[in-house]
């Protein structure tokens, strides 16, 4: 595996993650990842995250069902930002929508672009 | 304009900009907003960052021309993060890629993905 020291992570040593969806290319979530959960990622194949309200790993879709299965793991010159490229199971959000940006804000008001999967 | 003091900044004020590609649909770059920030990119069109290193506003392409005309922003379901929907003049990347995205952490090693542009 790959040498996961020379990221730049912050000073809580995470590092934002990214999710695109490999099959339609829209951006689905972003969260938080450590050293660790990003090696226990590349372990399994598996998106995991690390929960910053549970302080715990979070395997995206444990509960749910609904996994991010791992197409590719990129990171940005910076070396401070990562892209996981996924095959994502039902929804992304928690909020049952595809995706969690369901939310334009250029207009005056919030615009709800679409809602929670049938 | 839409009030932006309900997003969640964290404890410097920032909150992370993801931006992608209205044309190509790819993930651009990520980087950092605070309030004045986004007022100013809804206020002109043009996606405008706060620099973390140099502590000031970024107007994305100030300096290049690679600026990045915005065409949506959209907010997730927590509030703390930002999806700009962009049209991306140039490369993205400051190495002159098309994005910052460009090295693969799949493998045992480093792969880069593509090049600079001509």
């Amino acid at each position: 595996m790959i040498d996961l020291t020379g990221l730049k992570y912050d000073d809580r040593g995470l590092i934002p993650v990214i999710a695109q969806s490999a099959d339609t290319g829209e951006v689905l979530m972003m969260a938080w990842a450590n050293q660790d959960a990003l090696r226990q990622t590349l372990e399994t194949g598996r998106m995991t995250y690390w929960s910053r309200s549970r302080q715990s790993f979070w395997v995206k879709g444990e509960t749910s069902g609904h996994t991010q299965d791992i197409v590719d793991l990129r990171i940005d010159c910076d070396q401070d930002a990562v892209l996981a490229i996924v095959r994502q199971k039902g929804a992304a959000c928690h909020t049952n929508r595809r995706n969690c940006f369901y939310t334009s804000i250029l207009g005056d008001q919030p615009e709800e672009l679409f809602g929670p999967e049938a």
